[in-house]
């Protein structure tokens, strides 16, 4: 009888997919673990292309007013169009040039990208939504050598009312999970975060932040995979104990609207800012339902909206205006 | 006693200035007219940079749940940065180049913009939503010679349930106000309306259509402002009557749900696709409320909607997704 395999020969990407497989299933029950309704699972291929993915969708819970956990395995030929607004925001993107036009030479140029992302909009406002994604992506010759890969991802929270043991939890543990691997980590990708999720035209960020990373391939691939994983192990513990904390906080329906209008921010900021929408919705062949699963069910604008100072509101905003350090 | 001076021999920029401040007034004062609650006006000045404008809002009436008719005089130096944003929709953008270089000489440039432009939501959602803008856009020398000059603008109108009428109205009050100056005008702006409010990612328009034009300067300014206001004159007696035919009409929660699921692609548009709020929110010193003011009060997002086959929501859909004709 042959001896199992060593998952660790594998391709990385293979153990990335397996890797974010398992979280798929490991977070939708978690989270089902404290809601009334179950995820619903939705199989979509990218039918010409090559790949395609699972979405896992709640909606209309008790905790959980709308969510999706989606995994996506996509792999073929990379466009020129894409390839060039890829560069834009991966430096890492080195790709053959033709020594006569100078250009990229896209031909051949095989790319795999996988990921796990998902949102999750509780029903009660005291209740913080949340996202998470974690990728990796590599391109290779026709002949197969590689060429260039990255690990990207984070996660964040997205609370309408503050509530300071919230974030120190959410925060504390994926600093845990980093400095497992280099002290220097945290401080990066939690700045990274708040520069990423800011609402330009608003002068605020979307939430009060969390980790964020991209193009990174500065480790020895099998360790940063390691690192993802820690990662995704200190959410649920973060976030399934501050569900538990706020869903059966009674609330008004002026709390109600005040999280209306912050989901209102955040379509802003998904719609308007966030790389991997507007990247999604432009490529031909993209699941849109994949992608604006991450909108929440309410949303609601009211010109010229202040909260009152010193309100609850109010001190959110100054949060969201002026980031913090939640761990020392 | 001087002889009043004839309003024709005032520059275009002054009449179109004078005409979009009236027909603000006359507008709010008929939407007034169906509601138990009145506009508020906000008058905003652009801080260092000239000019400013009023907004007026409407919110939470019994007719209309949120709009808002602003009126915007901007004037000042055209950045290099603006000029090359704005030149990829205005061919009529000419600049002089800098013969060493070859890129457009800004300095100097001074421009001058106004317009009115508005978006009016209804509680009921049998009432539509309508939006309607009117601009006039000009660039001159520091020694005061004019350099280009058009005027943009449209208006339509965006149903959550469709009543033939109610379209047939609309764009036929829009095409006889068009037939009076050239024939060829309404099928030609027709058409740009529903090539321009066209939700890519969804493929679908945004609503029924209307009319849209950009860049024009084809006629004489002095006709082609003359045109604006007949079309300007065109809007409410189509839209009040609409909107009166609707206000009163029972509807279910069931249609409250499908109107802000049409919301939602309303903000769907307004925030990937629409030049003006693109342009804007990119603008330092814009107003961010004056801009999304376009935005509904309640939007909604549920995963994978379709509307069943046959229902009056697929209906909709059935316009949406295939343009009409509506006026012989």
């Amino acid at each position: 009888m042959p001896a199992p395999q060593d998952p660790r020969n594998l391709p990385i990407r293979q153990q990335m997919e397996a890797l974010i497989r398992r979280k798929q299933a490991e977070i939708t029950q978690g989270l089902e673990s404290i809601d009334t309704v179950k995820f619903h699972a939705d199989t979509w291929t990218r039918g010409n292309d090559g790949g395609g993915g699972t979405s896992m969708v709640i909606q209309d819970g008790t905790t959980f007013e709308k969510g999706g956990v989606n995994v996506s395995v996509v792999y073929g030929q990379l466009s020129p169009a894409a390839v060039s607004a890829m560069k834009a925001d991966h430096k890492n993107l080195r790709l053959p040039e033709d020594p006569k036009t100078g250009l990229p030479v896209t031909d051949g140029v095989k790319f795999f990208a996988c990921g796990l992302s998902m949102v999750i909009h509780p029903v009660n406002p005291h209740a913080p939504t949340t996202h998470l994604n974690y990728r990796y992506f590599e391109t290779w010759n026709q002949d197969g050598t590689p060429q260039t890969w990255w690990f990207g991802g984070g996660a964040d929270l997205t609370p309408s009312y503050l509530y300071e043991e919230d974030g120190q939890l959410f925060h504390q543990l994926h600093k845990d999970a980093l400095d497992k691997h280099d002290t220097a980590l945290y401080p990066r990708f939690k700045k990274w975060c708040d520069e990423y999720f800011y609402i330009t035209h608003r002068k605020e960020t979307r939430g009060i932040g969390g980790i964020f990373f991209d193009d990174y391939d500065e480790r020895d691939p099998q360790e940063i995979l390691k690192m993802v994983e820690d990662c995704f192990d200190a959410f649920l513990p973060s976030y399934l104990t501050i569900v538990k904390r706020r869903k059966d906080m009674p609330y008004t329906k002026e709390e109600q609207q005040w999280q209306a209008i912050r989901r209102g921010r955040y379509v802003e900021f998904n719609l308007i800012y966030d790389r991997g929408t507007q990247f999604g919705l432009r490529t031909p062949g993209s699941r849109v339902e994949s992608i604006l699963m991450s909108l929440p069910e309410h949303a609601s604008w009211l010109y010229n909206h202040h909260p009152a100072p010193g309100s609850r509101e109010a001190k959110l905003l100054e949060v969201t205006t002026k980031p913090r350090e939640w761990v020392k």
